[in-house]
């Protein structure tokens, strides 16, 4: 297989961006990408994005995006995975160089969902879940999550206020993020007084959606240059798309394989890599990718963030830029954020909350609760 | 690049399924393709499908699907290119295989459009167009077909009966493929006496939609048993995606750009091709398609027809087991059933249409009014 690297990176803020369409927003985030990569096209465009064509009746956007940047005439589809479209694209984006169909390719992530109703949002939201199963009793995906995050206090004996450090953490590095949704400090007391939303779900334990897009250019690695951080490990895998379905909704087995696999392809172990920018889409959540991906127990991830491990200087810190809690979550667009945030921490960008002497450093994202997760290393030249 | 094989086909029938669900007809296709490859399970799912976020709330087809069909946790997305998504599947198929990133795959094509009702299915289909520059000014798929074949006929001096070779070919055809919508004769007084839709294109110019799924089986070209199929050709384009915007509506530059690179990679020239599964969504297509594959001068594709050369038996059969228009067109299935179809070819299996000798076959799958287009050239053991 052909080793791949990221040339180039480019990202909007992610906002209500009421005067941008989604196509200039991720035409934005392409150009920024092939500014930084020194290129003026490419030869492939994949896009990860989950819902125009339910929220703007507009599918086929490879076409129309390759049309809207000026790539007349080059390959162009979307990939689609619910929340985790974004790494998916990714992940087809690095098959295709590696197989030698093409020499170079841009990724973007794209999604804008405040122009929707909110009730409209949350409809397309929960077509990343079973409709025949899940969605029909009126579930929605917080409501999902808030059952997952009350069986895990119940089983594992753990308090609502035990999972106040993952969004105090979000909050806190999504301060030094100028592309960060919010930049609102939170502290403790914040927490526990938000509103609740889902009982255990309150509004601080919940990701803010948003409008967004974010871009990567990749080569075959012996084509990059010498400082271009390189993609080292890379896995998908599935679950049942219905919670209910699993033999334990409280393991992330998808997690588990996907990120098995990298760090298999890697040849490294978990106490290994410098960052980890998860899908903390609620803040149960962080506990269950850090416990599936082998850096806590099962049922002692809140423990991560209780010790102060989880914060920049710790053992393993997460969401440095923010996460999906305050960075935020343009859902088919998130996947590609925390890939262009792992490449800004090992090249040395993220000041403020920069890991420092970042070598190795890792993403994954997840659709729906947990049916769909993809697991990328990234290592710095 | 590692060569790929087909090993396994399956598929289900077009028609109105009121009893099968979407992952029904998606699961039959892929029971059918790994019993025929004789293998339990793969490592990786590809869907192609179109509408099922509009028609059916449903996205994240891959790990649903993956779900249903029994394999947990492997590897499973949707591609999504409009009509084009069948096809779009198959190549991200072919490049992850061809990657090493996994060792076999099923791509999976389906569609489910009849639940809906027409007028849903209709602005689900002009989802392919675009949203702000076509489909607002109350534009549908068929009367953008219908501009381009108006202007065809006065560019190039054809009247209306010229093109109906190419539905009668396709009827013809149809009647001796088990699994095609329609299996009714049509001649030339049919043809001409057809119900206007959107002049010029009558009922019998247009293709009919349906139900189905289609689905093959592919590994690595080492692994496959010397009798399967090989992959010996892909090619993937775009353009713009309005109409309008290109200098010449009556070429499709994508059919001519992928062919061209389908054909490089193939090591061949387009008389070598024995028989080509085109993208017959309207007639129209099938003189634009044959013109930029390289088999018609500009603007004389319809005398092919004329001339009795795309017939089981003329120098260039297409349509073979009815195509679009009579086999039916399940629009995010339709280009794996064009797959299907090459492969019961070149294995001999076409009874009743079979190109007798056939080595080489051509698929090709058109997004939108030919704004996504892929080429694929396979070959006989």
């Amino acid at each position: 297989m052909r080793k791949v690297a990221i040339i180039g990176i480019g990202q909007t803020p992610v906002a209500e961006h009421w005067t941008k369409s989604l196509k200039e927003l991720a035409g934005e985030a392409i150009f920024a990408a092939l500014e930084d990569a020194d290129m003026p096209s490419v030869e492939a465009l994949y896009v990860g994005n989950m819902l125009s064509g339910l929220l703007e009746q507009q599918e086929h956007l490879g076409a129309w995006l390759a049309d809207w940047v000026g790539m007349l005439s080059i390959e162009a589809f979307k990939v689609e995975a619910a929340c985790g479209s974004g790494a998916a694209a990714f992940r087809m984006g690095l098959m295709a160089v590696a197989s030698g169909q093409v020499n170079n390719a841009i990724v973007v992530g794209a999604e804008k969902m405040t122009d929707a109703l909110p009730i409209e949002a949350t409809a397309g939201l929960a077509t990343a879940a079973d409709a025949d199963y899940e969605i029909i009793h009126g579930l929605s995906f917080i409501s999902l999550n808030a059952l997952i995050m009350r069986r895990y206090m119940h089983e594992y004996g753990w308090q609502h206020t035990d999972f106040a450090p993952f969004s105090i953490n979000a909050h806190a590095n999504a301060l030094h993020n100028p592309n960060a949704r919010l930049h609102i400090p939170l502290n403790h007391e914040k927490y526990i007084k938000a509103r609740m939303v889902s009982d255990p779900i309150n509004l601080m334990d919940s990701s803010a959606v948003g409008d967004g897009a974010a871009a990567v250019v990749i080569v075959p690695a012996e084509m990059a240059p010498r400082t271009a951080v390189r993609v080292i490990g890379s896995g998908a895998a599935t679950d049942t798309l219905a919670v209910h379905d699993r033999k334990d909704a409280l393991w992330l087995t998808a997690a588990e394989k996907s990120s098995r696999q990298a760090y298999t392809q890697a040849g490294i172990e978990p106490n290994e890599i410098d960052l980890f920018e998860l899908h903390d889409a609620f803040s149960i959540m962080s506990a269950l990718s850090l416990e599936a991906s082998g850096f806590a127990e099962r049922g002692q991830g809140p423990r991560l963030g209780l010790e102060g491990e989880i914060v920049i200087g710790g053992r393993i810190p997460i969401t440095t830029r923010g996460g999906l809690k305050a960075r935020g979550h343009p859902v088919g667009a998130t996947g590609m954020y925390q890939i262009v945030e792992v490449v800004e921490q090992l090249r040395g960008l993220a000041s403020g909350s920069q890991v420092e002497g970042a070598k190795i450093g890792m993403a994954q994202n997840i659709g729906g609760s947990g049916a769909t997760i993809l697991t990328h290393i990234f290592e710095a030249a």
